[in-house]
C-alpha cells in the first residue's frame, strides 16, 4: 500500500478532550458495516463505475494514443475545464514536472485580464487544446474554447486543429441533441473521448478526465489505476471497517465532528507535488457532502508555507478543526542546507543537514505542536509522490467521502445547488442580450 | 477611492435571519468610536508605522534603485521568503504579468522535489536572489539561501552575487549579534535593506518587503502608497465609524460573527490578478486574530473557479460563513465568446457576448444565489486591479483587522504560537545532529 494512515493523535485517550472517544468511533464503525455492504454490492453490480473503472484496461489505449498524438504536435497543451474537469489533471501534472513532454496549462479564469496573462507566455504556434466538460455546456469552458479556437486556427492553420485538439465530453441523452461542445467537435473534426455519463466530474480522476492529462504529463495511467485498485481491493475484501483505511477515515471524520462539534476539515500535504491534491479533496468533500447543512468545511493548506500563515490560528484559535497532514519521506534527501562560515554561528542547528531534514522536522513539529495543544491530527504518510500513490490517495478519499455521506444521510452524488447557480448565470447572460445596445458600455459589475 | 464596499446583503433587514441586525451592528460601531480614537492616536504618535509608512517617500529611492540594479542584471529573480515575507510580493507580482522586467519566482517550499521542480525552468546564469526574513533566522528561508547561493555562484561567478542579490532583514537588537542572514550578507557584500523592526511581516506590504517585489514587477511603489494613503486619510479624518469603510467592515465582521455564530470568513476575488490577495488576507486575519479562541477562520477562494468547487457547500451546507466577494468591472471587455455556427444553437445565450460579460454575470449570479439563500455577502467592487487599488485594499484590511482585534479584545500584533512551533522545529533539527550517524538513513517522517 503506497500510504499509511495513523489516527492515534485523534483519540481522546491520546490528546484529551478534543479527541474522539473510543465509544463514538466504535459507534460509527459499527454503522459502517451495512454501509460497506451497500458500497460493495453497488460495485459488484456495476453501479459505481467511478470506483470500479480502476479495474478496467480496455479504455487505456484511446487515452494514451490521444496523449501521444497531442504530444507529437504540441509543445504546450492548454487544458480548458473547471472544477472536477480540471482538478484531477492538475494533481497529475504536478507530479510530472520533470517530464520532457508538452507543458500543460490549465485555463479556468474568465477574467479577461487573467486570460491574457495566462496566454502571455505561450506560443500558440506550438500549442494545442484539451477541452473537458461533461455537460458540453459549461459556460466558462465554452467561453474559453470559443475565444481560443480562432486564435489557434490563426496560429497553426485551421486544418491543424484536428491534430492538435481533443475533447472529453458526455454523449447526448438518448434522443437528445448534441451539446454545443460535442456539435463543435463533430463539425471541426476534433477527436472526442466520451465522458462516462455515470461518473460525475469530481469522481472522474480514474477516467479519461484525469488520465489523459496524466498521460500527457508523463504519469502512466496504469500506475494510477494500480494504486487506486490496491485501495479498492481492501474495501472489497472481507475485512471489517476498522481495518480498512478509508472506512476508518470516514468513521473518524464523522464521529469527531459529531462528538466534538468540529466544523472544519483541514488537509495539508507537505510534499509540494501533492499540493493540488488538497484542492482536489476540497471540491470532492464540499460538493459531495455540502448538502442539507451536513458537512464540515474542507480547507486546503500547504506545508511548510502554512505553518507561517495559519498555524497561529490553528494552535490558539477556535478548536473547531480536524487536521489531516500528508507527510513525505524526506529525511536525508535533497541539497545541503549547511550554513556557510559567513553566516556565523546563529544557524548552527542547520549544520550537517539536508533540505529534506528540514521538511521532516517541520512535519514532526507541526504534528506535535497541534497534538500538544489537544488538536486532533490524522497523519497520512506516503513513500513517494508518484502516480501510484496519488491513485491510492484519490481512491481512499473517494471511498471515505462516499461512506461519510452514508453515515451523514447525504447523497454524495449530484450538486443541485451548483446547477441552480449555473442556470442563474445563463439567465443573466441571456438578459444582457435582450438589453438595448446603449447599455453595453455600462461599467457596472 | 479605488474601491466601493457594499454591506446591504449582510443585513437581516435584507436577507433575513442569518444577516446582522441593525442593533448588533450599531453596538459594534459605537464600540469602535474609542477604538478609532486609539488607532488615530497611535498613528499620530508614530506607534503604527505599518500604516503611516504609506505617507513616507524618503525610503522609496533605495527600493527603486535596488529594483533597477536587480532588473539590469537578472532575467529571473528568485524571492526567498515565507508567510508575510512573500505574500504581499506575490500580490504585486500578479498585477504585473505583462511587465517586461525580470520574472519573479517565489520560493517557500523546502520539499526537495518541490525545490528542484521550481528551479527546473530557470536559467541560473541569468538569475538573482531577493532574500527576505525579518528575523534573519527563518529556517525555510535560510535553507533555501544556503542551497541556492553556491549554485548561483557556480552559474554566475561568486563576484557577481553582489550585483544580482539583495537582502531584506531586520537590524540586530541593540547590543545583540547579527542574525545568520545579516552576517552572511555583510560577509558576501550583498546589499541589505533594513526590515523595519516595528513592522511585523504580515503588515509589511507598504514597506520594502512588499514594495521591492512590486517595483521589480513594474508596479510603482508610489502608486501603492497613494492607494493606501487614500484609505488611511478616511480613517484619520473626522468621520464617524459607520462612514469609514474599514471600520464598517470591522463592525460587520465582529457583529455578525457574534450575533449569528458565524465561524468562517470567505474572501473570493473574481479578478484573476487579485487571486493572491485572498491568501494575503488569510494570513493577515488568521495570524493577527487567531488567539484566545477569538477569530473566525479566514478562507481564500477564487472566482469563478470556486463556483464549481465550493458553491454547493456554501449554498446548501452549514450557514456558518460570511462572504466577501471582490468584483471587477468586466462587462463589455475581453475577447468575443460568441459560439461559432458549428456549435449549434445550444449556446445561444453566449451570442454577442464578451468574456468579461460572463465574469460579470457570474459575479452577479453568485452574489444573488448566496443572498437568496440567506447567506450574508459583502461586495467590494474595484475599478481596476492595479497598484493603487491593491494598496487601498491592503490598507482597508489592515485597519479592519486591527479594529476587529480591538473589538474582540485580541492584540493583533505578534504570533506567539507560531514562534513556539518554529522553536520546536529547530529543536528537532538540533536533535538530528546529535543522533548517531546510523540513524540518518531512516525513512521515517
Amino acid at each position: 500500500m503506497p500510504y499509511r494512515q495513523d489516527i492515534e493523535l485523534c483519540r481522546a485517550e491520546t490528546i484529551g478532550g478534543a479527541g474522539v472517544s473510543e465509544a463514538a468511533l466504535s459507534a460509527e464503525l459499527a454503522a459502517l458495516a451495512p454501509a460497506l455492504d451497500r458500497l460493495r454490492a453497488a460495485c459488484d453490480a456495476g453501479a459505481l463505475p467511478a470506483l470500479t473503472i480502476a479495474g478496467r484496461t480496455d479504455d487505456l489505449a484511446a487515452i494514451t494514443e490521444t496523449a501521444a498524438r497531442l504530444a507529437d504536435h504540441c509543445a504546450d497543451v492548454l487544458v480548458l475545464g473547471t472544477g472536477g474537469s480540471a482538478l484531477a489533471g492538475r494533481c497529475f501534472t504536478a507530479l510530472g514536472r520533470e517530464h520532457a513532454g508538452p507543458r500543460l496549462h490549465f485555463f479556468d479564469s474568465v477574467d479577461p485580464d487573467g486570460f491574457e496573462d495566462a496566454l502571455g507566455g505561450i506560443d500558440l504556434a506550438g500549442a494545442g487544446l484539451l477541452i473537458i466538460s461533461k455537460s458540453g455546456a459549461t459556460a466558462e469552458t465554452l467561453a474559453l474554447a470559443f475565444a481560443l479556437l480562432p486564435r489557434l486556427a490563426d496560429a497553426r492553420g485551421a486544418q491543424a486543429l484536428a491534430e492538435t485538439c481533443a475533447v472529453i465530453t458526455g454523449p447526448p441523452e438518448p434522443g437528445g441533441a448534441d451539446s454545443p461542445l460535442r456539435a463543435l467537435a463533430a463539425e471541426m473534426g476534433l477527436a472526442v473521448l466520451d465522458h462516462a455519463p455515470a461518473i460525475g466530474g469530481r469522481f472522474a480522476a480514474f477516467a479519461n478526465v484525469g488520465l489523459l492529462p496524466a498521460s500527457l504529463a508523463g504519469i502512466p495511467p496504469q500506475e494510477v489505476r494500480a494504486g487506486a485498485r490496491a485501495v479498492l481491493d481492501t474495501v472489497m475484501g472481507e475485512a471489517k471497517a476498522a481495518d480498512i483505511a478509508p472506512a476508518l477515515g470516514a468513521a473518524l471524520t464523522v464521529a469527531i465532528a459529531r462528538e466534538r462539534g468540529l466544523t472544519q476539515n483541514v488537509m495539508m500535504p507537505y510534499p509540494a507535488r501533492l499540493a493540488p491534491f488538497a484542492h482536489w479533496h476540497r471540491q470532492l468533500w464540499a460538493e459531495s457532502l455540502g448538502k442539507d447543512a451536513g458537512a464540515s468545511t474542507p480547507i486546503a493548506a500547504q506545508g511548510t508555507a502554512d505553518q507561517h500563515s495559519q498555524l497561529q490560528l490553528w494552535l490558539d484559535g477556535p478548536a473547531d478543526k480536524l487536521f489531516t497532514l500528508i507527510f513525505g519521506r524526506a529525511r536525508g534527501t535533497g541539497p545541503s542546507i549547511a550554513p556557510p562560515a559567513a553566516a556565523g554561528g546563529g544557524a548552527d542547528w542547520l549544520r550537517g543537514r539536508r533540505m529534506g531534514d528540514l521538511m521532516a522536522a517541520s512535519q514532526a513539529a507541526t504534528r506535535d505542536a497541534l497534538a500538544a495543544q489537544g488538536r486532533p491530527v490524522r497523519v497520512i504518510e506516503v513513500a513517494r509522490a508518484d502516480g501510484r500513490t496519488l491513485g491510492a490517495l484519490m481512491m481512499h478519499f473517494m471511498v471515505e467521502t462516499i461512506l461519510a455521506g452514508d453515515l451523514l444521510g447525504v447523497d454524495p452524488f449530484g450538486q443541485p445547488a451548483v446547477e441552480a447557480g449555473k442556470a442563474r448565470a445563463r439567465e443573466t447572460l441571456a438578459a444582457m442580450a435582450a438589453e438595448p445596445a446603449a447599455a453595453k458600455g455600462c461599467p457596472k459589475g
